[in-house]
This record gives structure tokens, C-alpha cells and sequence, in this order.
């Protein structure tokens, strides 16, 4: 073979039997002509520890698998096994994306440039100069490193384990400057919002498993914009209840997409159609939501 | 997903980087409208020894692969790694296609079945009274076992290793009956073929690696047909040797579809068309058989 012309792809984590990203990179992959395969290597059905992500990513470089992407709880426990980090994975300490390049493994996060993508791209006038987060889990950690690598001013971050928050913003500070992150406890959240220019909600608080409103309704005002994380269902009780209020709002479809759209021109080289991607989502999120 | 609708398949082997079967396999696959995905995993390349099978079988097993293919130098030294052996495969001791089966690996041989159809198909009526086998290698027990299974009445059997054909024949003896099988030396050709129905050519000879005749050519007579293991080239030596004296003259391409259309349908399920693939593999080996 000369050049490539077939990919084959996976995703390692725990409880992925449900993800979308087969569905999104196989039908940007079919739309290209490409001979694209992406497989589920769910630890849970394997019955192995996180920790066995080493083995999984050295026995799929091993058997001829051209990129990985990895998620929770694995993100952070794969970069000992990785040959090298580009600089958004490296700041971060995190790897959602795997690319084999003549037998090295090279990781990528692209959690990161894919929220910032669909931020750019679904909110391009929102000022930035307030921002509250709510979440500091893996997904909280890429997107506020996304918020101030697109210029945010200030985000103030909260979580349910202050010491979660607390690391957060160490780590903003440390990259990005003393002074552009701080932590606050839940119940500063209504001061901080009066005077804020929107909310980005990275907990799982709207999904299946964790239906409700991460915050309180009355804390909604028209002024603020609100991006969502979660995008299973695509229109979450917090989008539905800040677009009632006025609020311009994002949906976490674009960030899943813009991830996988990101993963797919490491692993391909080619240039994904990022906006048949979005309307593939739609569709499936839309789907599967049904299910869940 | 309700039923599989993507297929993962591999080759475990040694110098197999040119091997027809992912072309062969995901040409007909790619015609039923299937993903499919066919990769070559190279012993040589990873630098394991053939002991390493088990661990890749076991590999491909948690990476979500659908069955592989197995070829020299891992088809015995896989066996110990497998949950069960269909009964094709447990009378050669010898595996060339693995399916997983809900998470157990079940060890088959298409080698036997596939020269078997080949034969059937190709020289429907031979006399097989009397057959001469020349090479008692790992294809040529799969084609010994192929031969007396088609109703041969005696084959004998030389090879450059005489314990080789010695052990071959016991186990074709134990098999089919004692008297089945013999073995002769190679300076007993001239005899044994003035008086036999046909050869079947099991050894390397005609590969650009080892030009030439694997016997005098002398000893053809227009009474003999030929069935050439060889595949790379489709007309070797031999073969133009066979019908230039007027010999019945079956190509190794035959066995080759097969041996992958048997294996594409344990895998799959499917029913592969052998007139298609047979067109491939002229089309494939004609085209490879320059570069070699």
C-alpha cells in the first residue's frame, strides 16, 4: 500500500457501549469514500481495571489500529503509555485522542479545541468577560482550559468537591496567568451571576442518569449566555429553561462533534465536514435519546 | 446495535505485508455492502516470536475483532489458545481462520475445505485413484486431508524432509484408513507418476523465491493432471510445464478464493461469490506478481 486507504479506530473507556462517536466518525468517514471501521473497547465489558489502558493501547498499535480516542476514566492513566503529548494534552494532563505514527503513540486532547470550536462557532458575539463554570470533572477541565485559550477574561469555577475546583484553577492560573481563575462554593453562585456574562455547565446534572437543573432557575437572567456540556439530550432542562428566560444558549452537540471532527483530521489527515457532523448528531442524539 | 453490522478481521502470520487476503476478503465485502475491515498483523514487523499468537488472538478477542485468519508459522502453536476446534481443524491439528463467538474463540481450517471446492470446482472429472502429493509441509497436510476427503484412493507423499511426509501419512492413515497414504522418496517419482492419475504440488517451487520445477519435467505425460498449491504467480513453472505437455492444469488462485471465501463466511455469515472473488484473484495476483 502506498498510501493509506482504510482507518481503523476505537474508543477505551467505561460504560461507552452507548457512544455516539462510531456513528459520527463512520459517516463523515463513508461520506469521504474512506474504508473506516471504529470500535467500542469498553473496560467494563472487558472486566479489566482502568489501568489496563497501557496494554489496550500498546495491543491496538500492535493490531494495525491507525488512532484511539479515550475517555473517562482513562484520560489522565494513559499518558505514562504514550510516546508523546502535543502541547494542548501536555497543559491540560490529559489525552482524549491517540494517534499511531509509524509505530509511536501520540497524544492529543481534542476536548479542548473541539469546545472551543463549537464556542466560536454557536456564541461568536458573547462577551467574555465573566465567566462561571459548574464542573471541574475531566469535561470541566478542557473546557475552561478552551474558555481562556478563546480569550475569557475571569472564570470562576464551582464543583461539588471544592478540592476538584481548587486544582482547576490552580492549574488555569499556572497556564494562563495568576488572576484568570478562582474557585467559589455553590452558594456565592447567585452573586456571581448577577453580574456575569454567562455560564458554562459541565456537570452530568440534565442527562438520563442525572435529570434536574444544576442551578436554580431564578438564577437565569436574559443577559447571560449559557454552553452546555451535555449533549445526550441535546435539549437539556437547563438549555430549555435559559432559552424560556431569554438566554442565548449552545448545546453540547457541537462539542462532541467538533471533538470527533478534531480526532478524525489527526487520525486521516483529511478535513472532516463539520457541518454534516452537526447534522448528524441531531439526528442520532435525537435518537438514542429516546432510549436513555 | 441489533445485529452486526461491521466486521474487524485480521491475519496473523510471518512475511505476510503482501498478502492478497485483505483485498480478496474486503473486495467481496465491500460488494455486499458490508464494513469491513481487514488488517495484516506481522509477526516479523512486531518482533514477537510465533508463540506470541495466544496473546494476540487474545488481543484482537478484547479490540473487537470477528475472527482472523492464521497462517505460518502460528497455525499449530495457536490451537492451545483457543476455546474449541471444529472437527476439520481437530483432525489436522492445524487453524487458519478463528471466529469470536461471543467472546470465545472457535479455531477452523478453510486451507482443507478451500482446496476441497477448488479441486471440486476445477477439475470436477479427475480420476483419483491414484494421487501423487509432492511437499508434506503445513499446506500440504491441509491438502492431503482435502484430497482424501474428495474420495482419493491412495496418495503417497514425498518431501525434502522425509520424517515430514512420514508423519503426515500416519495421521492420514489414522484419519481415512490404514493404506490411504504412503510416503516415497523423491527417486521414486518416475515410477510412482507412469502409473498415477495425478499430482498435487505443496511446496514453494514456482514462487519468484524459489523459481523452477519441483520435478524433472519428463515426468509429465498428458495422462496426469496438476493442482498447483502456488499462487503467486497463477501460471507458474509447473503449471505451464503440465498443460504444454497437455496435462489437466488447476492454479493455486483456486484455493487461495476459497480457503477466504470459506473463512468470509464462517465470519460473516454471508454467503461470498467465489465467481467474483476468482476474478479478483487474477485480477490480484497478476497485478502483485510483477513487484514480487
Amino acid at each position: 500500500m502506498l498510501s493509506k486507504d482504510s482507518y481503523l479506530v476505537g474508543l477505551i473507556g467505561s460504560g461507552i457501549g452507548p457512544s455516539l462517536s462510531p456513528a459520527l466518525h463512520e459517516r463523515e468517514a463513508d461520506r469521504q469514500g474512506l474504508r473506516y471501521l471504529y470500535r467500542i473497547i469498553d473496560i467494563d465489558a472487558l472486566g479489566v481495571p482502568p489501568e489496563a489502558v497501557g496494554d489496550l493501547v500498546r495491543a491496538a498499535r500492535d493490531l494495525g489500529f491507525d488512532g484511539l480516542n479515550i475517555t473517562h476514566p482513562c484520560k489522565r492513566l494513559v499518558i505514562e503509555h504514550l510516546d508523546a503529548l502535543d502541547p494542548q494534552a501536555e497543559a491540560l494532563g490529559a489525552v482524549n485522542t491517540v494517534v499511531f505514527e509509524d509505530g509511536r503513540a501520540i497524544g492529543h486532547n481534542t476536548d479542548v479545541t473541539g469546545f472551543a470550536a463549537s464556542f466560536a462557532r454557536g456564541l461568536p458575539d458573547a462577551r467574555l468577560e465573566r465567566v462561571v463554570q459548574l464542573g471541574a470533572g475531566g469535561a470541566g477541565a478542557a473546557v475552561a482550559h478552551a474558555m481562556l485559550t478563546l480569550g475569557a477574561g475571569h472564570v470562576t469555577v464551582t464543583d461539588a468537591l471544592p478540592e476538584r475546583a481548587v486544582a482547576l484553577a490552580a492549574g488555569l492560573n499556572r497556564r494562563f496567568g495568576d488572576g484568570r481563575a478562582a474557585v467559589a462554593t455553590p452558594d456565592r453562585l447567585a452573586a456571581l451571576l448577577a453580574d456575569a456574562d454567562g455560564i458554562v455547565h459541565a456537570t452530568p446534572t440534565g442527562t438520563a442518569a442525572h435529570p434536574g437543573l444544576p442551578l436554580p432557575a431564578r438564577l437565569l437572567h436574559p443577559e447571560l449566555w449559557v454552553a452546555e456540556v451535555v449533549y445526550r439530550p441535546l435539549e437539556t432542562e437547563l438549555l430549555r429553561t435559559a432559552r424560556a428566560v431569554g438566554c442565548a444558549a449552545l448545546d453540547g452537540g457541537g462539542m462532541a462533534v467538533f471533538q470527533a471532527a478534531d480526532a478524525f483530521r489527526l487520525i486521516t489527515g483529511r478535513e472532516p465536514d463539520a457541518a454534516r457532523m452537526l447534522a448528524d448528531i441531531a439526528e442520532l442524539a435525537g435518537a438514542v435519546s429516546v432510549r436513555d
